[in-house]
């Protein structure tokens, strides 16, 4: 398992995404974070700013590279030249959907697997989304984010 | 457990949402009803005119109080002084998402705890989105809806 | 079970509902096909195009019709003189929220039963909106439309 | 859809095995209902009885047959010369289960087609073993059986 | 809500079962846990012994009764006066059994509702049968039980 | 990831566990089967037997090593010098047990981790217990196993 990428939209990046990839990171030759740019959505944080964010907290990872991506994931997972996609799983609705998805990417791409780790409980009810709306009426994240990405979260909202 | 709030969009409250007011109410020694004002959603009934609806149809029940709230749920139960959350459980995706947010609120909240109630069985598939698409089809709800809230909706549609 | 309905949005036909169509026509008397007509949704095909695109690839098929509709599924059914509705079944979700609709139409209309038939595994994946997801970025549909379908996907997405 | 088999174990016949009996029968020229005899478990009653009491209270639906069967249940669809399997569902567990069966039976008999009808929500709770633990312990199980099981059920627990 | 009953084979209790039993003792005025003398099963501990157990863990909470019971919950219910019964939440299977449970049990007995606590996450995975199987080969289950629960486990094994 | 283990019974090894071993054996530099001996359970061959079975035809595959183990996995994997646990996940019920198995080894063994991989849509219906039932009644398992491991099959059943 040279290579491999795990992908997401990091908008912000949790607790819980922080754990898969610093277990993943620890399997692997090498783990790209793989950050999707979907125009269809408008994120809290530009795709730069959240590479950018990724790359602060990863960097006491030497293995571990965080890129953007457009497109099919398998298109951009041939790009890394890697034949490994690592996603976490969290509940039964995530499980359904990643088993889903894993299905088609075999069938368009049959070279790549997808490998499936569990949650940490601790952050097992953990989403980006629902960070953003507690964050939003001002609750309390400090137990979700990293601080330096909890900081980041708290600014951008102020200035909304 | 001496005060306990069950909030909920009730736009409009089913015999399903009735039926676990009556037995929560049953329970504790104070109920709330909360009502969610969501702004990023376009209600049939706005938060005033639901409030009006819920006091009249549990003005029966002697120990039950009708309340607005935005923002978040755990402030909302605070200032009511309740420590117990109320939720009616239907079906998987429910539980998925249910579990999720009693697990949130506990960290952000944990002197607040949420208990669960089964719908019951006769109205296990109900749910208000149903009842306004049935409607807007001129569809019969008067299974699903106490007779004055199905007056209200047909009243509502017709003049859309 | 001389009449039944198998109802969708068909946005494209894929061949995980041809699958389901051609083993409930071998079931019943007469299968109608009915496609959904959906004003909140902006389709990639238009109904009568969707309608044109089943007949094609169901023609094979005597004793299968396809037809439009709008407003509530159960008043089609009634239109058509048939008591069965035909769904496919692929996954939990898929079980939850069907379950749900076929107990609320057995309320509104007692005298339709909806049968449940699992989707082949091979298209046990497939959804029409993932399709047009990897064609909209060039990817490989040809293992999930039926070449006349692929083509006319193909064609319609070049044209946007 | 000229005949199909309602397999089970009926030990003994419940409301909610009834309604799917009622219910299929009115969609098909034929229904038999196939009672199985499994020697490694110890059944309440025989399998004899259990036709008997099945013929009893199905009699008044021309069109449906009890047999007994052992063995696998394709070979005794074939040997009905039935090409469709009738199963109730009523939970996400059923649901698993079921799938896994109407797959397994797809590959080893591909002629034979299952369909799923979903079990009346007054009965969704219902099984065979929660009644007969109920009547174990003199509970009250009118609401669970047609009169003449119950008082049979009633009976077999008083003499055992 | 006066008086609550807890029911469950604590065989042995693990701290998932003594976080239910604390946050369900502050919603009541009384709880009474009862445990269940099941003889088809051989326990690790006796009745006495599980009922004397749980009675030494739950000492600093003054409002927790244990009583041990057999037959049907709702008698032992009714019998405590009470007129609701707790049950913990960990997963789906676990839901859709308690959902059935419940369900009868609101049919047998309607004076008698359910409520539900999601398990503490810490928790969510833990099991007696799993604490017995990791004990029976020398595993480390200090993280699983109270310590002295833990140690009465570890005697009980080795003598064996 | 220079070393995995993928535990289980094999009794007897399916083409779905045969797609797991081939696909992860492809991903890390040593892959070791460990077939359980379980002794609470009759199987169908003895745990040499399966090793044996599961040596043949897995020669192809220059990295997989098959042994057999008792006890806990936890303890099996760190013998081998493995610090990753693959599993195959077939279906939601299969979910709920495995997450609780992988949580519960990441306490007793934090140093190890588990990875699952999605089964075939091909096998996702396949288990050996199926298999074992279909061939007791002489049904055609030639879809389900290697043909030398179906033939060991009908061998030790006929010899029954």
């Amino acid at each position: 398992m040279a290579i491999a990428v795990y992908p997401g939209s990091f908008d912000p990046v949790t607790l819980g995404h922080m754990d898969i990839i610093e277990r993943s990171a620890h399997m692997v030759d090498r783990l790209i974070v793989g950050v999707l740019q979907n125009n269809s959505k408008t994120p809290l944080f530009s795709v730069e700013e959240r590479v950018k964010m990724l790359e602060d907290v990863t960097s006491y990872l030497p293995n571990v590279e965080v890129r953007s991506f457009g497109g099919l994931l398998v298109d951009f997972v041939h790009q890394c030249q890697a034949d490994v996609i690592v996603r976490g799983l969290r509940a039964i609705t995530d499980f359904e959907y990643e088993l889903q998805m894993a299905q088609t990417n075999r069938v368009i791409a049959p070279d790549i697997d997808t490998i499936f780790l569990t949650t940490n409980l601790k952050y097992s009810y953990l989403s980006s989304s629902i960070v953003k709306e507690i964050a939003g009426y001002q609750g309390d994240i400090s137990e979700f984010l990293h601080p330096v990405i909890a900081e980041k979260v708290r600014e951008r909202l102020a200035n909304k």
